[in-house]
């Protein structure tokens, strides 16, 4: 009877995954949030080493809040969680991406994606509408 | 007879723009690119300011290289160049959207996307294959 590779153990990150992560000296890595299906690109945020083993332990992404210096589940609060489908790698390391199926709205102004701005015509135009009121995921 | 608009002026980055990027310690912001037709998320890389204003001065996506310390045309060296179609900013601005037309392939290493690697099965396995020999892009 042979031990379970540590890439299945419960808990653990996948070894071959965290020696080809690239954490900065903050020991974070960009993470971009896109829906599976569709491919919106929804929002990019802060992963440390535990958000990414939280993440895959449990399929609900977690990140790292940079200004709360905190973990958090994404949706823990407005209730708009990420399910994470396959979290991918770039070429050197130092950002994931993570296809999700997103509920709801990814952003906290209660829109969809978090790029809701474009410049457009010489100026920054707002280019998606507010699909619900961030009073009712967040309160007054 | 009045000024034209600031943010119309050849050369310049509307000024609300400027006003919504938030850079951060380095003067840099994160940076997504994404084809703008078929959703593939291409790369991440950085900008600052100037890279900002060349990219929208030319319509060719400018970055700041992080390891060399410079400016740099995405292309210059291998010829696989990316179109700006249009610009988006985050919720917070510290987070840009590039939508753009990939000419060839994004990553150094001849694919087509630098998010080549995937966790699969409890390790990270290799999702895409090299379409282009890098030495083809990049000499010996």
């Amino acid at each position: 009877m042979s031990a379970p590779p540590a890439s299945s153990t419960p808990g653990s990150m996948p070894g071959d995954l965290l020696a080809n992560v690239a954490f900065d000296r903050d020991g974070l890595v960009v993470a971009v949030a896109q829906q599976h299906d569709t491919g919106e690109v929804l929002m990019v945020a802060w992963m440390n080493r535990a958000a990414i083993e939280r993440t895959l332990e449990t399929g609900d992404v977690h990140y790292w809040s940079r200004s709360r210096m905190k973990l958090w589940r994404k949706g823990e609060t407005s209730g708009q969680a990420q399910r994470l489908i396959e979290l991918r790698v770039d070429c050197d390391g130092d950002t994931l991406l993570l296809l999700v199926d997103q509920t709801g709205v990814a952003c906290h102004t209660g829109r969809r994606t978090c790029f809701f701005r474009a410049v457009r015509h010489g100026r920054l135009e707002t280019i998606a509408e507010v699909a619900v009121d961030p009073k009712t995921l967040y309160g007054d």
